[in-house]
């Protein structure tokens, strides 16, 4: 029971008319601040400000004589493969180096595996009359937005505490040999900030599946982005796989758009040799090869997986105290009143914020009437469609300090006048 | 005639012998030398060493505040648009700055075509029974190994002095609508040196297609890489299609791989802002955005056009003597023979030679066999297939001088043994 139902009409009545005076103070103020995408800071870019200049004239070859400002090296120059095969813990030979964008590995991964189909597909997925793909739900809008935009049915399933829906997911898997792949981040999840259980990792990796060609993509974004100490350890997914008989199964993504420059980064690709190859043999088709100046600039940067996590520990300095704020005016202005519950994630770039049933969409509308741009409510679902209307995707990192109180100041008041707005409909007041 | 058919067969014999002593000479020598790619030279990477440290720490941001260390910005930004635009002849509007590959661009227009069809599509060319592509060739092997791999069909188009057998080229779009592009290679074309004609841009900008989405595939790689100070003129092909009433016909392709480094250059796109807004709105699903700083670094490297012209004067300094050597071997060791013509190009990277019919496959085998790897025979034509086995690629821009020396005077005496054995074989000899 909520606090709002325990009020009688008056008292609720009373209650609204406060909140909508503050509500009304926040318009005044003009607000504009936008905390719809997981951006890096300020300060925290230019804790890499050093990656700019830290190539000299005659610093351009890599440890195998490679010149890096010429052509080739499809794959990425060793010393580069060297240090992303610690972050992702896998061999360098399973690993490619991409450009700037681990998104792009991803599109260009399902757009190959549609025309082409992938080393042990039957025929192309654009052949097939269906294709679809499990969404752990809240999950990454862009994952979904490259389903849609490619015509791939998405199915919805439920996270848990520890990863998600395993039952619904080896059900629909064993069944269905149209369900060619499943979108996870199993560290410090977007949103929700989860990170995917031992038991979770061992049972994607070893359930029976009814598509030879069906691929885990493992966003692994947020491997190396705590913000605590004592971060949450994921299993090895691709030694998970391999035990279990199924070395092809898994496709892992990571970058360092979150680490060095979310522009300028570096993306990777992990996954068994037999997959490596064939991505290889493809991505020679269409290009001749990645910017290995920027590979030989992160290796210069971080040296190696050390100097990546001491650097992490500069960017928690400085969001910690974000999330921190952050959560505590939820716990202030929302404790104990039963209308919203939050995420207090231990690495990441969100807060996932569940709200009263239908409220969520009304909730980020009302926060942007008086200023501040959130996450769109039912973003973080397939298709945009939030089966509750109750999820909301904060993001705090990129607004200083002062800006984000006031951010949040306002959001929990729009959690609160909604609510109420809802229970005074309710009693038809 | 050629001069060995003027040859008694005594005479035959005897240049036979003294040929292969020659080549069996080569053969001590033991070269290791690699002609078969187009690659900038150590020292033309050496003439943009300042792109490597011409960006500072406090040097990131856009000329309309973009920290282009951050997310965004899917199209360029606001200065590389502008520089590019000068480069393409578009204005900014009409332009989309890639990342470091104008392949990767080609490529993934092509592959959305056939996943989603382009604006004036009826359907994705996916859906479609046949997709067809006509490849003047001698071409671009790359261009052709896009087609291969995505299951188009190539038409080898024959070409004329000035560009493609428009003759061929208009009968055959106005008549079949499952021809959806050509590849045109337009400036110093590749391998053949020439430069498309005014009538023939015209052409092809005013001609009649069936294919309501046809495409100009406009690789204009070599728009600013001149070898004489008088280049000749290409027409602007974008404003022929706006004043043929076809805006939307050509897809402009370029790049700095050629003129600043290689793997690290900039890419570009120019087309109508029909074609340029379909595609920035699928982009923005591969990707957040190409690398931001590496376009800023261009900028600040070449400040204008006029920049990049002089920088291109440097290039051909260094590269034309290489082309003046080549050519001159080919003059001194097969003047007047008749076994073999070769292009005298005004710009580009390539000098493309035509050996008697048949001769082509066992020149290059013959020159590899001696240490000097050539482009393979066949790979400037669609499905690597020669149809008179006689054209072979020359890249002479990345060995020294006296590298190339060696290897040329390899190649032409190979040309004669070929040619001789080819006179033997026809005399049952």
């Amino acid at each position: 029971m909520t606090e709002l139902e325990k009020m009688n009409d008056q008292m609720l009545q009373e209650h609204y008319s406060a909140l909508v005076h503050r509500y009304e103070e926040f318009q005044a103020q003009k607000l504009k601040l936008n905390m719809s995408r997981g951006i890096p800071s300020l300060d925290q870019l230019n804790l890499a400000s050093g990656l700019l200049d830290c190539l000299t004239q005659t610093d351009y070859k890599a440890a195998d004589g490679t010149d890096c400002r010429n052509y080739g090296g499809v794959d990425g120059i060793p010393e580069a493969k060297q240090l992303f095969s610690q972050v992702l813990e896998a061999s360098p030979n399973e690993i490619i180096i991409g450009g700037n964008s681990s998104l792009s590995l991803m599109y260009d991964l399902i757009a190959r595996a549609m025309l082409l189909g992938l080393p042990d597909s039957e025929t192309p997925w654009v052949k097939l009359p269906q294709v679809k793909f499990l969404c752990p739900s809240p999950g990454y809008d862009r994952h979904f937005a490259i389903c849609e935009h490619l015509g791939i049915e998405m199915i919805p399933i439920n996270y848990q505490h520890d990863g998600p829906d395993m039952t619904q997911v080896e059900q629909l898997v064993a069944a269905d040999s149209s369900i060619k792949g499943i979108w996870c981040v199993p560290k410090h999840s977007n949103p929700t900030g989860i990170t995917y259980s031992d038991a979770v990792v061992k049972r994607l990796a070893a359930m029976p599946v009814k598509a030879p060609d069906f691929r885990i993509f493992w966003d692994n974004a947020y491997t190396v982005h705590h913000l605590t100490d004592t971060p949450p350890r994921l299993l090895n997914i691709l030694d998970e796989c391999k035990q279990a008989g199924n070395p092809d199964r898994v496709l892992v993504f990571g970058s360092t758009s979150k680490v060095s420059f979310a522009g300028s980064g570096i993306a990777v690709l992990a996954s068994s040799e037999t997959n490596i190859s064939w991505f290889k043999k493809h991505l020679s088709i269409q290009t001749i090869g990645p910017d290995k100046l920027n590979q030989l600039r992160h290796v210069r940067f971080f040296n190696d997986l050390a100097g990546i996590e001491a650097h992490m520990r500069k960017h928690a300095a400085i969001i910690k105290p974000k999330f921190d704020l952050a959560i505590a005016i939820m716990e202030t202005e929302l404790g104990g009143q039963n209308l919203a519950s939050w995420s207090k994630p231990q690495g990441g770039y969100f807060i996932s914020v569940n709200t009263l049933p239908g409220c969520a969409k009304k909730i980020v509308a009302k926060t942007a009437a008086a200023g501040v741009v959130l996450t769109p409510a039912g973003a973080t679902f397939p298709y945009g469609k939030d089966p509750k209307d109750n999820n909301i995707r904060l993001a705090p990192t990129f607004p200083p300090l002062a800006e984000l109180k006031q951010a949040m100041e306002l959001f929990t008041l729009c959690i609160q006048l909604i609510s109420v707005e809802q229970e005074l409909e309710k009693r038809a007041l």
